[in-house]
């Protein structure tokens, strides 16, 4: 064997959906089935998702099935470029790039509806939103619609109640093979892999305040816990502020946590978490970053006003200058895993992806029967994709006898 | 000040009541209010639990609250012996003692209900199944029950869903301030302190396999982990299966952990979860314990029809001789932490046991409307009481304002 | 099998006892070298130690050796009654019980010098120290002594260096195989196991302040947050208190900590740590224990002059009533772990006594050959030590190649 | 204020620089006294570090100091080229890029050396073992030189054991403030970074190997750990293996963890710690990362000995062929955390940095009355740079009073 390297070595971007692939068992193992079944031979599917290389697979998977892809990105920064070329060179119809102004970002999710699609893949709701105010000429066509998020899943949810709601849509976000790894693990490790590569600084030993202790802000910090923060939660519910608090982290209000913070992440859901009452009694220093789905739980607008002077001063750095001290802020206050990262490890989307996947397909299958609401996926199909992946990490695990069954379902046993 | 100890102290259930009472701060507030509105006036209330200090403070709260008290414990190995006596002195009507036999805890079960009591407080739901098979003449009574575990509360929703229910049964247990409080963060400590007031023995680096990776599984696996233990779970579940590996637990078959476990603690709710074929291959000297509600989770005939010969080693482990190993079981199999300790932590209990208070102020407010069904704690209950924690622990967290409250309703704002 | 229990059990000491040197396997490898070598034929040893079930189970391995053994505990509340009583029963000298009086502190040690030892077992140096001011006639006899503990060494040394030192001593607290597992997982846990078992508390979301991060503070500290603790570390050494701070620790002055400390541990090695200047600033429920070798790091004299009054609460809790609050204060000020539990887990000593038994060993046949002064254990030792130790717990490691020490040793070999 | 960006940016390296230097407050205190006091005017420095942005800041300290810097790299591919370049618009001598074969390696090594220094600072002792060899000639002129790294300080004192080293070396490794924390949380949490950026795999629930339990592999365990690894850990020292153990790791020979690890960390400073022996028997789909200083701790010719075939499948990432599986090397076996990342945190390199700013100018101070051995670094340099490092963070400790100091030195008192 000849050690020569890099030759005919494919472009990155597909190197990195290679890369990705290989890590992907459980969609793979779907896309076997799609290859055979053909279950969206003749749909369109239009789709609004990060466009990295895990999404590029997803993308891949849903064609392989039969389907016309035309997708484009969910946020204006978290679009990798050499991806979305190894997306076009595959076939799909790509709208997206790194770094779009909002109206380039709404001009896309446009060219993605003019494909009329049957189905809609989304995150965050943008790209169904869409469909319910300037383009409802084409909700007729709509079969149902799958969302990815806990922001997009709030924000459906709110128009299933009002009745305003035109199509079914699965709440993938909500699936336990999603929620508990994705928004946990996977936000966990990849805001801290963000910040890291990023910044270069040090985590051990500083004050890390996660805004929100829901299941992104739970994984934020145990990670940074476990890099060596003093971890400071900052919460409105009770019940998980105590929750936060028994699992070792202070727990106070923002405007306190604000004056002791080295680096804050928030993932709230919400917005406005940190804004220019909690910036001005920061340190020098501070470091700001955003694991939420918008950029708005940080106030940039705030910031802004507050600020003397502002640069760039490293690569996904902004430097805001309020006079007497400086704040940082990472990724533009875009989720700063995205933004200023690969996002969440391969694994993790394996499984996000495998419940995107099937919940298209169930659509394929049953939108005739389904009615204008948000629906969950069924337990069985996360027990299923659960089961595949343990199975592809080469875990066993013990099952029910029927004795123990039977001994469960009886209330008559006792003491 | 002269330094004269001891004098004319209270005698120790008494102490250990007076200790607890002053760290269970959100009952205490309870009690000021009940001792005001003595919304137990007239009514006899049957209580089956775990009869120790934390338990003898609910008590008197309801007998402050205007009841009458027949008490007795829920598990023949957790009674504490002078915290009995202290419940006796204090006017309750008491039918309970540590190492009571089978028999003896059915009588005594019988002796409670001979008060013919107006609300039934349950833990493992054997006083309510009782009420249910031989002493059904006193159903009519019944103005509904409170169930304090996960164990009951399957065997209620068992006997609702066959109509076999009676009267109306609140279920403690899932309040979020009771199971992600009591269940993980209590049983997680209180487990541990058991095993290492019996044993002595280093946690460190050993292998300690926890069996189900439910709340009580999660703590218990938490803490061993925190104490320098190498965690092995095993679940039936794929889900928790999962999370347990990503926690970063190695997961197997309960076959192959027999084979390399040094300590194991069974967390199931399910019962022959360690049983004779297990034993067989597990090492010499390993330890077996039990923090699940029934004794049945580590089967003991099994231990005893495979074993030569058997005798007490040190307070609470037995040693259970198979001729080519020795394996030891602590507190007889039952509830470690109960029969080898204190129980659960007061500050959790404190929760518990105001979960207990109000939802039996509720059944005594609402029982003419209530189904013969299992009902949820409603989620304002849940709020107040863990807000009344954080006061109580001086932590003050942050409120959504108005805006905040409009945009997560809102679900026109987007990118 | 019939099921016949607690039949003919033997008391309760030597139930401890029997329990313990199962899990004391190094020592025991050593015990059987010992009863065939006779090393110790016509020799006395004199002992001042924690007087536990692990002390006795090194006290019964000399006189296996061949020793004559008078033993004192080197603590007024560390002695546990019931081994004190097997060990006389096994034939040792025993002067020690639970709850001695200073007056009787210092007798029981001048029982043991009455034996004219020759080998002097110590901990904390208080026998040795006796034997160098009002016992000056016995020093002739002494071949050497085997020093047990941090506060020990540092009289010790101070005592060599002043040439006031009359006979060789074994610095056992040094060796590798004592101080990283001893200090600080014997500790750790035991610290933890004291407070847990004492006060029923939940450690969980706590503010726990430890005092001193040297082995043994870092034990406690690892092992208050591996309960769920927010740890509070106070230090004088700024390099180990940046060590704290990047282990993800707290670290401010006790004046700061005093302030938000729900518990304080301290583990200094120093007098006056927490004083009366701290507990006037304590909350109100504070609780204080030491685990420090003397009961003068929390300064109980200042406790008591601040005090309107002071009871027994619980067992081994002080409660001191300062007016406006109350502290409570866990075993006396004395060693937490001992007086409030059964000590270092069996296994920990396991180590630190095979260390001892090798040392009374070495001065045995070397004590002509050396100097008076403080000797470490030579590393050879200290690898056999932990060499058998991974034996027994059957963990199996790497050897270096040949090629591999070559490498090592060699500075040629570079890029 | 107008919000234009990226206007008039200095390049990436510079950026780079200045930000790191931020992130440096101890260097930049040292700075400031060497700008003013000029220590090194007329003294030539030669450097061979890794050259990114931390040390391009040491090396501008130097240049501010008085010094003239020829500089180069210490690792064929940690270089960063931006870095480099901006060092030259500094002023520097610079001979370093990215990739450098072997012979340019060493090319660049002898170009410094052309510079005839008179003060050496070193990472891994190549550039003091040319001179030692090759550049003889320029001995006479060396004051002395500084090591950076354990397998520079090995291959040093192996030199002077036999006499072979001609000037003295300060030993900057064995500084308290540079190994503990360097080595420790440096290491950890930037090979944890590496790995991170350069693979997007999720760490949670894999078998983590991590070979070696010094210093760097304790970091890294523990920084696994925090990202939900099970850690297993290799050794040859007995006591280092059991404190492992004891850290809650499972420790076994590298032959068993080759065939259950997902994901390999060397960092023993040894040769061939994996080989074909343990490649043969991994996992397909393995990954293969060093840590330690030289790229031979994976054996690189064994693996591409037993490979059929390979290629870069994404940056940093080498594919093996074995045929009936893959392994995958990450940035060619070197250094991860440089090869694949941008090296230890600003915040712990300015420890490192600052001890060696200071030693060089000790050396300037004092190199005539040292003599030609390895030195340590003074304590009190240590106890300083610890202080101003925690005062720079904002965090206070306490002092020892009069009393106390005179307590820890008096052998007299006792119980």
């Amino acid at each position: 064997m000849s050690k020569v390297r890099d030759i005919n070595l494919a472009p990155e971007g597909e190197l990195k959906m290679e890369w990705a692939k290989r890590h992907m068992p459980v969609l793979n193992l779907i896309r076997e089935e799609f290859k055979v079944e053909k279950p969206f031979k003749g749909i369109t599917i239009g789709m609004a998702l990060h466009l990295e290389a895990k999404t590029g697979i997803l993308a891949e998977t849903l064609m392989e099935g039969g389907a016309k892809i035309a997708i484009t990105g969910c946020n204006p920064l978290s679009t990798q470029d050499d991806v979305a070329a190894a997306c076009v060179k595959k076939g799909m119809n790509v709208y997206a790039w790194r770094g779009e102004t909002n109206e380039e970002y709404y001009e896309n999710l446009n060219k993605v509806l003019d494909y009329n699609p049957d189905i809609i893949i989304d995150d965050g709701a943008d790209l169904i939103f869409l469909l319910h105010t300037q383009r409802r000429e084409l909700l007729d066509n709509i079969m149902g619609g799958c969302e990815e998020t806990t922001t997009g899943v709030i924000r459906l949810k709110a128009m299933a109640e009002e009745g305003s709601l035109k199509f079914p849509v699965i709440n993938v976000n909500d699936a336990h093979t999603k929620y508990l790894f994705d928004n946990r693990y996977g936000t966990g490790q990849s805001a801290i892999d963000g910040i890291l590569r990023t910044t270069n600084l040090l985590i051990a030993g500083k004050n890390v305040v996660v805004a929100g202790y829901g299941w992104c802000g739970r994984g934020v910090a145990m990670r940074a816990s476990g890099m060596g923060a003093s971890v400071i939660v900052t919460e409105v519910n009770p019940i998980r502020a105590l929750e936060a608090k028994m699992d070792g982290f202070r727990v106070m209000k923002m405007e306190d946590a604000a004056k002791i913070g080295d680096i804050f992440i928030t993932t709230t859901g919400c917005k406005d978490v940190i804004n220019a009452g909690h910036m001005l009694i920061m340190k020098d220093g501070a470091i700001l970053a955003n694991a939420g789905h918008f950029d708005n739980e940080i106030n940039k607008e705030d910031l802004l006003s507050i600020s003397k002077d502002y640069k760039v001063v490293r690569f996904n750095i902004e430097e805001y200058d309020l006079g007497n001290k400086k704040l940082y802020l990472l990724g533009e206050g875009r989720l700063v895993n995205l933004a200023c990262g690969d996002g969440h490890p391969c694994e993790v989307m394996d499984m996000s992806f495998a419940n995107q996947a099937l919940s298209a397909k169930y659509i394929r299958d049953n939108h005739e029967n389904l009615e204008n609401r948000v629906y969950s996926i069924p337990y069985e199909q996360d027990l299923r994709i659960a089961s595949l992946k343990l199975k592809s990490m080469g875990v066993e695990i013990d099952e029910l006898t029927l004795e123990q069954r039977k001994y469960l379902s009886d209330w008559r046993e006792g003491t």
